[in-house]
């Protein structure tokens, strides 16, 4: 799958999924762990605490992500120039202020 | 059940405990979403779009969190004054703090 | 001057205000650092490492604001009841909203 | 100065210089507004909003500054390739990562 990045792999996450997937999952856990505290009529504060910690979770793949796609999708359509590179970077600077603002 | 909050509503949020159940759910229900468009290859950029959504409705559900909790336990607690209130406040406010950096 | 706090001091940041002006003629500086910065043709990455140390200090700024705001007005509405105090703690809310998603 | 842009502007946002210089003129413009809010003892409330409204204006200043930075700097160096590709590529992540956690 490696051999040929081009073909095979068509996103720059690929060759990192299993590592995606374990964090997402870890994400998922803590999101359903902030639901039984409410559940158990947990402190507010330490709810907060626990959604503070999903969140930077999330922000961590978000920029993980976004690390691999500046490195291969933006990179490569910048290598290649044009429009396409003009596009790729317009979406990724995109892609960044939403994180920025959300 | 709104006539003695110190006794039978243990937490701020309790009274609509349902309501944040749901949104934690479909949070849930977010994240998992977002490990399926990874395992199917798709575009790095839109499954950005999904984790910055997730973001949002995380910190969403902070905001109200924290809204209850200045509504109910902060207030009581200052209403009554003394180190407890004060205790209270930097709490609070320490979780703010949390919430805008993360 | 404690003994009158609706009447002397007019706001929750009144005994604070050199500490707050000092803390903005120091981020004003910042500011005006970074326009150097760009005149002088420093490199982006340190340009942006000082925009991101004057974004942290307004937030510390906005922080320690929103803090003196709720320990003064928006506990002392709090402590008298009804409709400010409601309107109090949606404004101090929203005010908090701004803040994370700015 | 702006006839060879590759040789006598080193970097990324020369082009734009007048631009960024008057947006960081009226962001001093906004602080120092705040400060005379403070001296002037106005509503927390109000002062807060203008700090985040500040804050959102430095925010703008940095995502352009990260447009340019990507779309010179890093493209260059990624199509050049090697190392310093890959360095260009990790200090960028790692200004991103500074913006989106102040």
């Amino acid at each position: 799958m490696d051999m040929e990045p081009e073909e095979s792999t068509p996103h720059s996450y690929t060759d990192d999924k299993a590592a995606y997937l374990k964090r997402l999952r870890r994400v998922e856990g803590q999101v359903r762990g902030i639901a039984r505290m409410i559940e158990g009529d947990e402190y507010c504060i330490d709810i907060l605490t626990q959604v503070s910690a999903a969140t930077s979770a999330l922000e961590s793949v978000a920029l993980r992500l976004l690390e691999d796609h500046l490195r291969h999708c933006v990179v490569h359509a910048a290598a290649d120039g044009g429009p396409l590179a003009e596009a790729k970077l317009a979406e990724a600077t995109a892609a960044i202020k939403r994180l920025v603002r959300s």
